[in-house]
């Protein structure tokens, strides 16, 4: 297996070559956490199929000494099946539905927002031969022309801040969503991060966003993965006058967010609640 | 530790006795999870600090043969290092962060809209000593009085209910937040739904909901735990013309919720995205 420690990975790529697919930046970053060498096959969105021998309309997939092996949490669990002296990319089972659950969470409320407020670089940047594929199967998806889901996409932008909030109170707990050291759960949501810097013509984070800390840590690892030059920048998001407050200053005070170690710990919580300076029994 | 197997829990509770905090049920579902009976000390909003000898402003609380443990994470963490070899609410370390996120995503959606929305029972409901400190400290949370809160409230209920997708697409493919079998990821939200129903004067989710299964045998867990006669029922809300449609119909048809094994399992997707009726390459 993985003759010479390589694995072939398809790719889906931007005209400049760079990776654009989270899925497939996920699997790039599964298969440095688990030490291997990666052989790129280089291709757009067209032609798939045709490339992959018929085997598949959608990618990562992944050849490892012959086996095929496609989808992005299917590969993965594969690498930890067939290479457990390995780092684990999922060190327990009981870990697949939450990471799975807070992937599909990252996808509907940020994904979902960003990529249509990047529709036309989405085009602009992708192989010409793939234009026509991605206007037409991408307005049908995201429900009008790839010109006018940009109009107005500065407000949403920024209607989004606030909703990463969930991923705020984490990070603000634990160093990694893996804990002490990232696994993929980290790199699920960071691979989205990594699709919209491919795409960005605007910046989607604000530059004090909580999150940067993670961000800039996850795009640091395996010498700079994710710090490739045609990688366009995250942060640097104005809100304007008007947009809602983009994360919590001093972050939550209260509710799931916050651990309760005795009456000292909650009486910032309990002050805000009453509107009494000092704790008050409740 | 755990004299005669039995476990004292502070308990956060309605006028009519039942527990209505999503974090002491999270407690009552751990503690059972555990295979402890429980002492439960009755008790409502006001006067924790006093009923706890002065040691916590907010349950749950735990007492374990004379040791006191407070917090809903930190009392599940205690569970399972104290007790290794009674079943695992946390089966890995990596679940924690990640259950977390799922946790704090659902508050901050479904939590924070539905409890807004049953404000006026909230205070009903209560212990009379409890309403001048539930109507102070929630209208401060909430920013209203409790009675003009729940105005309208049928449209915003109707509005959380697609943003539940994300769960919806998880537990199509895995039984339970913990897999096979539940753990503390799936107490965690389903005592949401539990503090909801010992408040709910109006149902919060559609007969038709995907989410039921998973709800109804959360309920039965444990001897039917969740089958307590004060609850009230949380299934048969009526989405009006205009609302959004609550949930996906026939499920998530692509994206990070499905796997792909191959060009027919991609093919209603393509189909979709395309619209093309068969299978095209891409």
């Amino acid at each position: 297996m993985a003759k010479g420690n390589r694995i072939t990975l398809y790719d889906l790529q931007l005209a400049n070559g760079i990776t654009t697919s989270p899925f497939v930046w996920g699997i790039r970053y599964a298969l440095a956490h688990k030490g291997f060498d990666v052989d790129l096959v280089p291709g757009g969105f067209t032609g798939i199929l045709d490339r992959t021998g018929g085997r598949t309309e959608r990618l990562p997939a992944i050849v490892d000494d012959g086996k095929w092996v496609l989808d992005s949490w299917l590969i993965a669990e594969y690498l930890d099946e067939t290479y457990p002296d390995r780092p684990a990319l999922i060190p327990h089972a009981c870990m697949t539905p939450l990471a799975k659950g807070l992937d599909n969470w990252f996808f509907s409320t940020g994904a979902r927002v960003w990529i249509k407020a990047l529709a036309v670089q989405y085009r602009a940047r992708a192989h010409e031969a793939d234009h026509e594929y991605i206007t037409q199967t991408r307005e049908r998806m995201w429900g009008g022309k790839l010109e006018d889901l940009i109009i107005g996409r500065e407000k949403r932008l920024a209607e989004v801040l606030p909703q990463l909030q969930p991923l705020r109170n984490v990070l603000a707990e634990s160093a990694w969503l893996g804990g002490d050291s990232p696994n993929y759960a980290d790199y699920r949501i960071l691979s989205v991060f990594l699709t919209m810097s491919s795409l960005a013509d605007i910046p989607i984070l604000t530059d004090d966003d909580p999150l940067r800390d993670w961000v800039e840590r996850g795009l640091d690892l395996f010498d700079g993965l994710g710090r490739d030059p045609r990688l366009s920048p995250l942060f640097g998001f104005k809100p304007q006058p008007g947009d809602p407050e983009p994360f919590l200053k001093g972050g939550a005070i209260g509710g799931p967010a916050k651990r309760n170690t005795g009456p000292q710990s909650t009486a910032e919580e309990t002050a805000h609640i009453t509107g009494k300076p000092a704790p008050a029994p409740r």
